[in-house]
């Protein structure tokens, strides 16, 4: 058995796992995003055809699914295991997706980490021999979550400045042992980070902590640095946390700023798009990476990154317990296809 | 890279992982019940200390990890990953446990497949070379479940016949490299299977094609079948899953008579608990193998199970919008320590 552990919280991998193809759906306000061109598809409204937003976000997974087969050149009964989850509820958006396909599924909750979450464990299994290919996906809706996590829409609440726009889209990556495409080289597993913030309308503040300890750590355990990437991209800070997580690195001696960009803040236009911090959500690094970011590692445009998923623990119950919000953030380093 | 794939939807484990120990924690009326004497700690009422039910479920979490590092004779921050997840919404039992410990965690969601599910996820992680031990853990509590998915406990509505108990407590095993114990030689991963099955008071109808179809998948990938095994355990149909269950199997052909048990018809007395159909949610699978089976493999007196975690996968969102439950299923062959 070969050993792959790196230090406390990573793992590195020799024979690198390749993403050979991925596929991203996505909403109308995405769409008219300055990412809009990256998306494989995209809808006209909220529901996708639909009757309800829940119903909407099954779809866009199954869509993705479909359009990853295609991207792919495999019938989709190929996958040979799905990992995936989101933010809803028991993650029936990824369950009900699934539903009678046939494909091995693990079902993950990372909340808006789970894109990193999922390519994490894709990689864990194809690298370990346990399956020859495996599908990491996750999805999420700014309705849905509205509704389940804040109020009911038509109540017209008003958002707070540090408050970010949930991402309407789904992304979904085909990791395989061979093949051409951009390379997963190492992973780091977040660990539970809770500073006690407790304001449900700042995640990027709650979830920063989580995203250096992290960062840190695959410095550390991998011995390398900002300086071996050419992005640092996590997701889904937003413009307040990311200027945190900025702060908590200078604070440590350690100099992000030239390399480190936010999922959040790439997605929509700030200026225009009236999402105050930037977008969040499981879709909201999904639909950047499986689009813009591997679609530049495979052109060559970008080199190596380091792509972290961060996400906020919280539920709407331990919100209304007082509760503080737990953070995580889970890392990947992406190599360029062609080097 | 060794290739541990066995047909379409299982993996086989050569040197196969060890169980080194198992702890359970388990409210009031599973300390009253057949395995009572099988737990590590009880409580005596349904907060274990705490102010809710639901910080009662981190509580047990907790407590699960802390006597598991007792058992297994190292200090907790000697796990090297934890693999968890719950019923609550966005798993708020899971992360809130692990909160600053300072342990790498991958959340799962399988709803009450989750013990196997997670067995299944850190023997790949552990056989895989990701990391030296990794540990399977999760909880459920009867009134945090009921309130979610069903009514206020103070509006005491009634239950139906079908309906089961979901059982208050937390299992944790920790799976190493090498060592004494339990070992993990074959798991096989579910696919999400719906048979259209919409009444949420009948989770056991809603699993038991799952179970039949992850059972199946065993045999037939790894070329085992019923008489290879002492006991099929699978957790949690309830009475009537587990007659649903016997039934698919014998239209197929196969006769799981004389092997098959279910966690739910085990950790109660069902002619004296008032429990309508048995027991059910994630700690009932947890707290029935982290106490009475790994038990019994550990002494000699099982030899080999085939542990079959069964989860529905619906929300009460989905319930309200008319949707059917779609059901997974997780199944570990474990073999005893003595052979």
């Amino acid at each position: 058995m070969e050993n792959h552990k790196r230090g406390r919280q990573s793992f590195a991998l020799p024979e690198p796992p390749v993403i050979t193809a991925w596929s991203s759906v996505a909403g109308k306000k995405e769409a008219e995003g300055p990412l809009g061109h990256t998306f494989d598809e995209t809808s006209r409204d909220t529901y996708f055809g639909q009757s309800t937003w829940e119903q909407a976000e099954e779809h866009m997974q199954q869509r993705s699914l479909r359009i990853l087969a295609r991207k792919a050149g495999i019938p989709q009964e190929q996958f040979g295991l799905v990992f995936s989850g989101d933010l809803l509820n028991q993650c029936i958006g990824s369950s009900f997706a699934l539903r009678n396909t046939g494909i091995p599924h693990i079902g993950l909750y990372g909340a808006c980490s789970t894109m990193a979450e999922s390519l994490l464990m894709a990689s864990m299994a194809v690298a370990g021999g346990f399956t020859d290919n495996a599908v990491a996906m996750t999805s999420s809706h700014f309705a849905s979550s509205e509704r389940q996590y804040r109020f009911p829409l038509g109540y017209g609440g008003q958002r707070t400045p540090c408050a970010q726009w949930t991402v309407t889209g789904s992304g979904a990556a085909l990791v395989c042992s061979q093949g051409q495409g951009p390379r997963i080289t190492a992973c780091t597993i977040g660990t539970v980070t809770d500073l006690g913030i407790k304001d449900a309308n700042n995640m990027g503040c709650a979830m920063a902590p989580a995203a250096y300890s992290t960062i840190r750590a695959h410095f550390e355990d991998l011995k390398t640095g900002p300086e071996d990437f050419d992005l640092i991209v996590t997701g889904d800070l937003g413009q307040l946390g990311k200027e945190i997580l900025l702060e908590l690195a200078r604070r440590d001696g350690v100099s992000l700023g030239g390399k480190l960009t936010d999922c959040g803040t790439l997605v929509f236009d700030n200026t225009k798009q009236d999402v105050h911090s930037g977008g969040s959500g499981c879709g909201c690094s999904a639909i950047t990476l499986c689009g813009d970011l591997l679609g530049k590692l495979s052109s060559g445009k970008l080199k190596r990154i380091l792509f972290c998923g961060t996400g906020a623990l919280l539920s709407p119950t331990s919100t209304q317990q007082g509760l503080p919000i737990p953070g995580v953030c889970h890392a990947v380093s992406l190599k360029g296809g062609k080097d």
